[in-house]
């Protein structure tokens, strides 16, 4: 946790909250803080700053707080990824939420299992809770838009030309295409697959809807690990 | 896995193996395998080809084997990482050997917490297997070198400048440094702190040894997204 971030609920006034969750166990815990200490902390939605610990006791801390600081931007990306296994998901909403992805579609693709779609990681307060914690870690406030569309060809071919339009769009995709590109200066639009990859229907519908294939070498990468790898090469 | 990794002891004959561990059940129960059925296959240290199904019974499952690809090229890359805390390193060793890098120095560090270094994950068949893993999910059948350097300062002092020498040396830490460069044509020693950074102390050593900081901007990435980050942005 990089960034203390608070919600309105916080709030006891404008510039005071008073937290006694997780987030006070872990200032304690692992910071160890004690009063007088600062911390560095963020609005939910809002600016980032400083809060001074004022008051620590039993189970909760109260803080007194400024913000000056504006949130890093966002990546100029709409990522739509193919809905990775539950495991793997959780850290993929942190990860989407560090690298400050500003939108991310989860849709469904031939190779997801059906099984996927059940997870408790898919209800929004799981959803919210990984990208909080995600952004607690890059020192962000502002929480990725987040898509579901179980359904891939109308996702496919009646709202995708419409998010694309005006993007780079891409599709992540092993085999013999043009590499992906270094340093991008525009908005993109791109496309994660499953494990084991897009079908070639699927490749067809994405090419339709303005996304070429790009390649990033010989070597299979998790999901998780090519959604970083593909946007640290992008951006 | 995608593919399935032999060692020596597997073989029966130059182009048959016989199966029964971990591979066997994961043949077994993710891949569905009957008799004819064609797998990717590597020889751990050699080359890549096709295994055919041949006998399928109980606990065991026969191979015929072809071998007839190299394994993809490494990156010339020494990757200095201070150490994670043990259940990132796994991960770590599994990216490390996913992404091609072709030797990680693990070393200590001010913030590298004491307990870190008594983590199982360090036994050297520990490592070997998660490396494993993360070959079997690339397609690759190099093992990267692992060293394991518990004292900061002699190894930055008298080991590290020899491996710089004649690379391109960098840090990653966050800061008002130049940015990571992007798809260099030369190899790199890469150097990337603990959670938390490194402290100016290090810095400075790592730069007597050659190594000189470079950022990845203003979001703060956890270690196994940052070897990620890194790698990608460079090569």
């Amino acid at each position: 946790m990089n960034l203390l971030l608070l919600e309105e609920a916080d709030f006891t006034a404008a510039d005071r909250a008073v937290l006694s969750d997780r987030r006070f166990t872990h200032m304690q815990d692992i910071h160890r803080v004690a009063v007088g200490d600062s911390l560095r902390v963020g609005r939910l939605g809002g600016l980032m700053g400083q809060a001074r610990v004022e008051r620590l006791e039993g189970h909760e801390a109260e803080l007194s707080l400024s913000f000056d600081q504006p949130a890093p931007a966002k990546l100029p990306l709409t990522l739509i990824l193919a809905l990775p296994r539950p495991k793997m998901l959780r850290r993929v909403f942190q990860t989407v939420a560090t690298m400050g992805v500003a939108k991310l579609v989860l849709v469904n693709s031939y190779r997801v299992e059906k099984s996927f779609w059940q997870t408790p990681f898919l209800a929004p307060e799981a959803i919210r809770e990984n990208l909080i914690l995600g952004l607690e870690q890059a020192r962000d406030t502002v929480l990725p838009e987040v898509i579901i569309e179980k359904r891939f060809k109308p996702f496919v071919e009646d709202r995708l030309p419409a998010i694309a339009q005006g993007t780079l769009g891409l599709v992540g995709h092993p085999g013999n295409h043009p590499p992906c590109p270094r340093g991008v200066n525009q908005p993109v639009t791109l496309a994660i697959g499953p494990e084991g990859g897009w079908i070639p229907y699927e490749i067809d519908l994405l090419g339709k809807a303005g996304l070429a294939p790009v390649q990033l070498g010989e070597r299979i990468l998790r999901v998780e690990t090519a959604v970083t790898a593909l946007l640290a090469r992008l951006f």
